[in-house]
C-alpha cells in the first residue's frame, strides 16, 4: 500500500475482504506485544508496523498503516491519537486515562476528517461486555440481584472496576424499570457480610491466590435464578475485541467509545 | 364486567392500570392452583373465574373474563381456546400437544376476531427463555460451546427438551455466523465422554437425587469463559411469564407462539 | 441393659437388623413430620408412637420405644429428655436452646444410666457436616480461603450460623498449622466489600429471591482452587442425619454433642 | 555440605529447620524449571545442583544433595534413582512410566539402604489430592455422583486420567458401603447424553477453549447436594506437592508412592 495518504481509501469490510494493513503503537509491552501476536495470526490483517518507546511516528505512515492500534501510555496516547488523524490513519487505542476534555479535544480533530475514526476502549473483553449487556436486559425481570466478583490477591481495590460498572449498569436498568429496591430481611449482620452498596446493588469481593479475574452476576426471583459468569485467563481474551474494532473501524468514522456497539447486539 | 362479548374492551397496558379480569382453565391443576395464587397476589389482576374438569365453561364469559390462562389437557384444550375466541377472551396457553395443524386451526378462528389474542407458549419461564436468548447472543464470539443441564433423577428424557432447544438455537447462531466446528483435539474416549452431539454442540445430562431442573451454558474463547447458568427449583418460576403473558395481550391481538417476544429484548 | 422397661433390650447395630422402635416427639411439627416420613420409610426402623403438644410422654414408654427423637421447642425439651433418661430410652435431640448448664445438666442425669445414650445436634445435615470437616482438613494447605453463602432474602442474620461455625473452624485450623493471614493487597476498598471478618476469614452473604441455603468455601493456593459447595434445597436434607443419630445411638451410650463423630471419618 | 555420602545424616524434620540439599534433575524442562523456582523461593531448602541432559550426575553427589527432585524422561528416571540410592540421596520422582516391575526393582535396590527414601507420584497437585480423598469420604452418604471434567480442547483423552480415577475411587468407596446404583429413571437418552460410565458412575468430559484444566465431583441425596470442585490454572500448582514430599522424604526412608499419605489426613 503505497498511496500518499490524502489518497488512503477506507478499509472495506470483512466480506469484500481485503487485507487491512496494522501498525502497533506500544509494541513491546505486554498488550502490544498479544495485538502484534494477535494480528500475525490473523489472515485478513498484515502486520506493516511495530512502534515503541524511541521509534519516529512517520514509520506508520511510511508502511502505509490502515489502522493503529494503542497501547502506549496516558502522556502519548494524544500525541500519537493526533498523529494518525494528521495522517489518516484509524486508531484504535486501549491506553487510559480518556476524560471528558480529552474526548472533546480528539472529536475537534476528527472534524475535518469525516473518514477517519479513533475508537477508544476501556475494556476489549468481550465475554465481559456480554456479561454486562446481559446483565442489564435481565436486570427487570429478577427482584433480587447481587455482583460477585473473585480477583488475585494482588489486587489493590476492591470491588473491581469491572463489577462496580456493572452494578451501576443494573442499578440504572432496575431503577428505568422502576423497581423497588430488592428484598432483604437482614436485622442481624456482621459489618461487610451484606456487601459492598452500589447504587443499591450488593458487590462482594473475594481475593484468593490462585485466581485471575472472574465475575458473576446472580439474579433471583420466586423458584428460579439466573447466573451470569465472566472467568477471564489471560489477556489474550482482549485480542478478539481488538481485532473486530480493527475490521469494525473503517466503517465507523468519528469518535467511538467502547466496543459494546460493535458487537452487533 | 358484564357488557356483551361485542363490546368488551381489550385489556389496557399496565400504564393505565385499570385490572384485568383472569379466569383460570385447570385451576385445580399444579399449575393452575399457582396461577391462582399469582394472580390473587397481582395487584392489577382480578380473578373472577376458576374452572375445572366438569365445570361449565359459560362461567369465564358470565363473570366477565377478559383474559383466560389455560393449563388444562391436549384433549380439552382445543375446546377451551374456540370458546374464548367466540366470546372475545383472549387466552394464556401453557397447555402442551401444539402442533402445525392446531396452530392453523386457532389462526383461522382469529381471523374474524382481529381484537382477540392467543398466546401459546411451550415454556413461561423467563430466566430459561433469557438463557437461551443470550446464549444465542453470545455464540458468535465464542468458538467453542457446551451445554450442561442437570436434573433430578426421576426425568426420563436425556438431555432435557430446554436443552436440546438451547443447543439447536445456538448451533444455528453458529450456522448463521459461519463458525467452523468447536475446536476439539478428542482421540481417545471413552464412550459417551463427550456427551451427546446436538447439531455439532456436545450437550452434557446430569442426574442426580436433591437437584431439580438447572442448565449451564458454557462458552470459550482464548483466554476467557462466558457461562450462563439457570436454576428452577419450583413451578412459582413460571408465573412470571404468565402474568407478563396475561398483562400484554390485549396488546398482542392475533396468534403468539411463544413468550420470547413479549421479554422486550 | 436389662432395666425395666426392664427387659428393653438395646438396639444392635444395623449388621444384626433387628428392627428399632422409633418414637417421634414433636410429630406434628415441621421437622417432626419429614421424622415421622422418613422412620416409616426405613426397613429397619418402627414407628411406634408419635407425641406432639397435650399428649402423654407416657405413651412411648408404654409403646416400647427405643428411641426417641425430639424437634419439640427449648421451653419442654429438658422435662421430655428427663422422662427418656428415666426411662431408659435412648434420645436424638434437635431442638435447639442447649447451654453449657444444660448439657451438664443432661450429663448429671445420665450418670447412674450407663447403657443410655442422648445425642444433642444443632445440625443433622450430613452435607454440611461433610463441607466443614473437609473445609478444616484441607485449609492448612491453601494459603488463601473465604465463604460465601447464599440465602433466600427473608433471613434476617448475615453472614448464616453455618457460615460463620465453617470460618471459625477454618480459622482455628489455619492458627494450628501456624500460618500467616491470608494474602490481600487491598488498599482501596467501598466499605463492606470484602465481606464480614470472622476470625480472619472474609465471610460473604448473598440474600437472593429463589434461592433456599447454599453455602461455598473457596480455597486458593500458587495456580489453582479448591471449592467445597453445599446446597440445601429441602429439610428432608436432614433425615439421613437423623436416621444415622437412632442408628449409632445404640451404641454410643451417655451424651454426644454433634453428629460429626458419627460419620466415621 | 561435604560429607562422604556414607556419612550423610538423613535431613531433619521441618521443626528443627536445618536446610535441606536439593538438586534438580531434568531442570530445564518445563517442570524442573518450576521446582528450581520453587526451591530457590523456599527458606528451608537450598538449591544445590541443577542437572539436566548432557550433565553428570556425579554432580549432584560431589553438591551434598540430600534430596533430588527426578521430572525427567521414562527412558533415564531408573537410572537417576538407581544413582540416587547407591549415593544415598533421596529422590523425589514425578516423573512417569512406573509399572509394577519397576516399582519391585526399586523396592530392591532400596532393601540394603534403611535410610533412604524414594517417593513416586503421579500427581503433586495437592488440591486433586484432596478432592479425591473427600470424595471417596463422602461417598457413602450421597446415593447419586456424577464426575464432571472440564479441560482445554487440545487435550486427546476423555474423560482425563485424574477424572477416571477419581471415578474408580468413588466406586470403590460404594461398594465398601455395599450402595446400590445411583437412582436413574432415564429411559429415553440420545447417545452420549449421560457421559461415560465408569463402574457405575458418570463421567462427562467438557472441551472448552480458554479453560485449562478442572474438575467437579456432584453428590446428591434427598434435599441437597455436595459439590466438591478443582481448578488447575498453572503447574506451579504442583509445587507445594513436591515440596512437601522434599520435606517428608527424609521422615519416610523405603519407598513411597503418590504424596496422599503425607497429607496427614
Amino acid at each position: 500500500m503505497t498511496t500518499a495518504p490524502d489518497q488512503q481509501p477506507v478499509p472495506t469490510a470483512p466480506g469484500d475482504a481485503p487485507v487491512i494493513n496494522v501498525g502497533v503503537l506500544g509494541a513491546r509491552g505486554r498488550m502490544g506485544t498479544e495485538v502484534v501476536k494477535a494480528v500475525n495470526d490473523a489472515e485478513d490483517l498484515e502486520l506493516v508496523a511495530m512502534v515503541d518507546e524511541g521509534d519516529w511516528l512517520f514509520g506508520l505512515a511510511d508502511a502505509g498503516t490502515q489502522v493503529v492500534v494503542d497501547f502506549t501510555r496516558p502522556d502519548v496516547v494524544m500525541d500519537n491519537i493526533r498523529f494518525c488523524i494528521d495522517n489518516n490513519i484509524h486508531c484504535v487505542v486501549g491506553t487510559t486515562g480518556f476524560d471528558e476534555d480529552r474526548l472533546s479535544t480528539i472529536a475537534e480533530w476528527l472534524a475535518p476528517k469525516p473518514d477517519v475514526g479513533v475508537i477508544i476502549a476501556p475494556n476489549f473483553g468481550i465475554g465481559a461486555l456480554l456479561l454486562m449487556r446481559f446483565a442489564q436486559d435481565a436486570a427487570r425481570f429478577f427482584p433480587s440481584v447481587e455482583v460477585v466478583e473473585l480477583h488475585h490477591p494482588n489486587k489493590v481495590d476492591a470491588p473491581s472496576g469491572t463489577a462496580v460498572r456493572t452494578a451501576r449498569l443494573i442499578a440504572a436498568a432496575r431503577r428505568e424499570a422502576d423497581m423497588p429496591p430488592a428484598p432483604d430481611a437482614t436485622t442481624d449482620a456482621l459489618p461487610g457480610a451484606r456487601g459492598a452498596d452500589v447504587e443499591g446493588v450488593p458487590v462482594h469481593a473475594v481475593r484468593l491466590a490462585g485466581l485471575v479475574a472472574h465475575q458473576e452476576v446472580l439474579m433471583g426471583a420466586a423458584g428460579e435464578t439466573l447466573t451470569l459468569r465472566h472467568d477471564s485467563y489471560d489477556r489474550a481474551s482482549f485480542m478478539p475485541g481488538v481485532l473486530l474494532a480493527v475490521r469494525e473501524i473503517g466503517r465507523r468514522p468519528g469518535l467511538t467509545v467502547g466496543i459494546e456497539g460493535l458487537l452487533g447486539l
